[in-house]
């Protein structure tokens, strides 16, 4: 049986100002591994300035905006990929006019502490 | 340090006949759980009819198909996510006049059998 559903179908919660998160493919779906989330920053909206132990996976799908992190920041738009690695301090903003959408990939809490051998 | 690159400086490598995947972030780049790649199908194309233990997590980035599986076929359009969990037998058809395009995201291989307690 295959999950489908739209994104904007989801429900939206309020991440930081002016930024939304949606839960697409999670738990709930029963997604085993790993959770797809997609975010919306409106103009000038960051996401918050945070590290964790796991890593996001995240695909621009639309906009123009900036990865920070300890090294810098680096400008993102449609079609690029980030990957920041457990640990790293990191935040998103959106410097242009349009809403900034990404896809945010994480693992599942159960991960944490679970390793390739 | 943050890993920052589009999908299209990725080579494209042939799935099968008119599909495209690229993976852009990997165990080369140092995800360390699940790997994010892009296919892209010509259309008329089909990825391969299969089944596998692991889930796919897709992201429509544009064009149009069919999600095929037991259940029968479920129309995809840009912005469309699809669960497809381990086990199920499945493949997706370009069935417009564009590229269909589209995110799919897998665990990475030392997770098989390693699960939720």
């Amino acid at each position: 049986m295959l999950t489908v559903r739209h994104y904007r179908d989801v429900e939206a919660q309020t991440a930081a100002p002016g930024v939304t998160m949606r839960v697409v493919l999670g738990p709930k779906e029963g997604a085993p591994t790993f959770n797809l989330r997609v975010f919306e920053l409106q103009p000038g909206a960051s996401s918050p300035h945070h590290n964790h132990w796991w890593e996001h996976e995240v695909f621009v799908l639309s906009g123009e905006g900036v990865a920070y992190s300890e090294d810098g920041e680096r400008p993102v738009s449609e079609g690029m990929a980030i990957l920041v690695p457990g640990g790293v301090v990191h935040h998103f903003t959106n410097t242009g006019s349009a809403v900034l959408r990404f896809i945010c990939l994480v693992p599942q809490e159960w991960l944490e502490g679970v390793r390739a051998q």
